[in-house]
């Protein structure tokens, strides 16, 4: 399997709901440093998984609308805890939109899966990694 | 798949039995830099794999032990080279113990997997991977 | 001159006046990786410039009363843009304030300089280095 | 699955035959890091899954001829774009035959699979990762 | 001192004149990660040194011409081995030039120092620091 | 000021005498990853500060006699406490040596000064800083 990545950012506020969370129950912020990963099972003619420029722009289009922002007010995200974890998955599931709409220069049936890193710091991260199917879930 | 990891780290002594190891034959040490990856199918209620807190808690429990040690005098280690790829069984098979008892905040059967990371230098690094039940071996 | 430096980290939000930050003036957050490096021109008795646990403590005292905090509505930031830089400066000084009063383990008057560094994502960070004395002015 | 990993690196020039690929149509060059894994289902007699400083070897011999070259001018690469992902392959189907001559101090049937990185910048990278049968055709 | 610090990177080709540079002088490339950092002696009334976003796009904006190309047909570089070291002072003074024309979105006059590090692996890296006076030399 | 820095290892054992080290006076170890940074007011004829290559060899001749050793039985470290800063200020010392000898490639003199920085963990190093002359004293 073969598979390119790139990286990107944004920086957020939230806050989340539960007990669980202890001091993070408050209104606090994150760095969320995003990697998006581009698994096919070959090449393209170009020699390529997708253009990496491609991929750039994708994984950017995405995330711009999260920047900036305190995803506790974004209305996609109404009543749910806007976790790294749940981070993950909504990224994929857009990303995988994307391909599935052949919008990364190649055919969505030729990317096998996608997987996304979210670091929040130096000491830990999470990633979602799955197909790019309807029925993924990844961002349910 | 979803993951969450988290980075701790510990200073060792020990040395090696083996013409293979060269140099490292003799007593000499290692910093480690270890990272614990947590898998499941899917996210809890909260929104998580497992709490970070705890997982971050749960490592260090296990690395506690083995800081600051001479690893060549730790008896359950007796006759055992302790390398970097022994050492990831090692610490899966004891992260396993604790999930399979629900000890990490969640219950065991829906962790899938734990994949455990040692960073021995810039240049090196080991991991194993496996699912959590008894029969995984992965410190054996 | 020696140093020694240890790192940790905050998760904030905070929003910035002046349509300098554009986007920025947005509440958002941030991850904030700290470094901390202690200078002094020898080394003590016992081989060190400072103790590094020591050193680890005293920045973590300093970080707890920002950490997942909405820096808009700390008290001491008030009319203030917590900028990476501003905080650089601002943690210099209360870590400046533990040297003078020989709170680092070693007399004040042997630490030469402090340099902390905020890094806030892989492609930007910032710091502050100057003398501990009190008219060093690094959070002001 | 235990891993071992060896990092290494190349600095080489070459250029790109397509539109897809832009202003690196002209020749340019990279710095790729390279990581090397090498996966098996169990350690050896020694408690290692390959000799560390036999994997830095392997690696680095795979990598002197193309090191500090113009890819386009290498015989081996005529008409194929040299890309991120084409290099994880051929890396990879180099160090699969090395694995599978026995050359890399353990029976190659006891190797699993090889996994290369590839990283050209701070914000791309690419991997190959498959078994080192004949068939895997990394390199094709 | 404070100061804000910024991250890019070009991938070009080149080669050296000399013995020196052993298989270097062949027609090789690399991967430039490039960090700019601004000094000033205090913040300027936003609280910061200078807007990070500027930083990018002065740094962005002096990479380009660089970026994807075989810097031995550049002609302001005709008969200069473009060593890592000399591109960060070229780099420096192209920076200083706009620091010094105001261009930075504060007075040049507040600007203190620029520091320019390139890094061309995971194992070697160079930088220069100086003052941004026309006198400076970085580039010379 | 102009600078290049190259990056290597050692991987010892040692202990430390005295209450302030807690855990740490017990036998243990470390991966150091040293970074060796050598200042200059000019580039050569070359475009260089040193080779690189010539600094790598430099720094690991240095480092050979400590790699996989326990520091403890070193006869030049007798009652010494081996510091992460203790050995910055030791191997500035040798690299110095080297320099004052013109055994960098160029005349000593025209070396402005060294840095060592020993990375000890992703979360602790230390550095020291200095002047070639005899009079340094950073490994004193």
């Amino acid at each position: 399997m073969f598979a390119v990545e790139v990286r990107d950012h944004i920086m957020i506020a939230h806050s989340f709901a539960g007990s669980l969370f202890g001091p993070a129950q408050a209104l606090h912020g994150a760095t969320f440093v995003v990697d998006a990963a581009f698994l096919a099972r070959s090449l393209d003619a170009n020699g390529v998984v997708i253009d990496i420029g491609r991929a750039h722009e994708a994984l950017k289009a995405i995330l711009a609308p999260l920047n900036y922002r305190n995803l506790d007010e974004v209305e996609a995200f109404a009543g749910i805890n806007t976790t790294t974890e749940f981070l993950t998955g909504y990224i994929h599931e857009k990303l995988s939109e994307v391909a599935r709409a052949d919008g990364l220069g190649r055919p969505g049936a030729e990317i096998d899966r996608i997987r996304v890193t979210l670091s929040e710091s130096h000491v830990a991260r999470a990633w979602y990694e799955g197909p790019i199917g309807a029925e993924s879930g990844g961002g349910k």
